[in-house]
């Protein structure tokens, strides 16, 4: 792809087109004031651009062809797997305590819960303020309790591309995905944990996008 | 801006003129196995596009122009006050415990806090949480107490773009920033908390740029 900046004649050219279809390159020039040889150039990259479409004894004719999203184009390329971030893992049985000094030592808003190596919910800084909040002994009672569980946590494969990603995100109203796939273990099929996307890897993605 | 996809023909002869510079097109042509009349076409639209230099008996150079980064071009021209949040605010008198209730009945992760109208700070679900953990009395213990007090607050302004705020996210590792102006009230000057900023803002506009 190339990305090419159309000069100020050549974007009024496309309106007067845009306004007057069929128009020919002599209204062009008139309208322009300007020479049909000075516009020549103009008019054929246009055309070769396939922004006008030039019909022979009739004129000039705005094809429509809207920008090529060529954001999109980029961002699909780029895999979850490629810019997620590694995963915080706790077990079901660790207390509401130690989750909540893991979210502090590690500074992540979610952390994922796995039992027997499988994947089996989530629990936010949210939930651990709730339970905090509503009394519980926090060395008692075990992240199992008050986490939100699978199939109630929304999950994205490592082959999905960043735009999906956001989608989810944002759709879901959530602040992170983890990053799943089933595995085979020890003849057992697994739901493993192996990263983690938030709406901080998306902002970083953002600016690496617009940043030259 | 105009995007447009080369052909493949055109994104070989570039690589040849890369490869090979200064070359003239029939030998651009021989190396393609085509006539340069066939190229003709494929070499003015190049040369127009600003991708390759042609100098009349010497032949064709590869100008090195890089991909004019549109996505920042775009980016730029989004200002804060165009895609803000509305701000959740509180007083520094708030008690943690009216703090925490704003904090889940509007679900947001931050919430600004005021003195006489004017901006001082912001506290985050994480001040909550180390609060309410060192057992403090939620009733008593007032929001000016634990919050993170100006000027160690990063904050944006509302002209400002997009991109700087998402900058400014990443390079602070904030989740979000008050978006805040001067203004003139009963003759003295305060510090308005006009919106709020997030990473979720930040990936609502990522999606929508990358939706066609």
């Amino acid at each position: 792809m190339i990305y090419i900046e159309l000069s100020n004649r050549q974007k009024k050219i496309i309106k007067i087109v845009q306004e007057n279809e069929p128009i020919t390159s002599e209204q062009i020039a008139k309208n322009l004031n300007v020479t049909r040889a000075t516009l020549r150039p103009d008019l054929a990259i246009l055309t070769m651009m396939g922004v006008l479409d030039a019909r022979p004894k009739v004129g000039y004719f705005y094809s429509g062809k809207s920008a090529v999203n060529i954001i999109a184009q980029e961002v699909k390329n780029i895999k979850v797997k490629d810019m997620m971030s590694i995963p915080i893992i706790v077990t079901e049985e660790s207390s509401v305590y130690d989750g909540i000094v893991t979210l502090f030592l590690e500074d992540v808003g979610t952390i994922f819960v796995v039992s027997n190596g499988s994947f089996t919910g989530i629990v936010s800084r949210k939930d651990f303020l709730k339970s905090v909040m509503g009394g519980a002994d926090m060395n008692k009672v075990p992240i199992g309790m008050i986490m939100t569980r699978t199939p109630n946590v929304v999950t994205i494969s490592p082959e999905e591309n960043a735009l999906v990603a956001a989608i989810k995100i944002i759709e879901h109203e959530v602040d992170s995905l983890p990053v799943v796939e089933k595995v085979e273990e020890a003849g057992k099929e697994i739901v493993k944990v192996i990263g983690r996307i938030s709406k901080s890897n998306i902002t970083k993605l953002f600016v690496e996008l617009c940043k030259e």
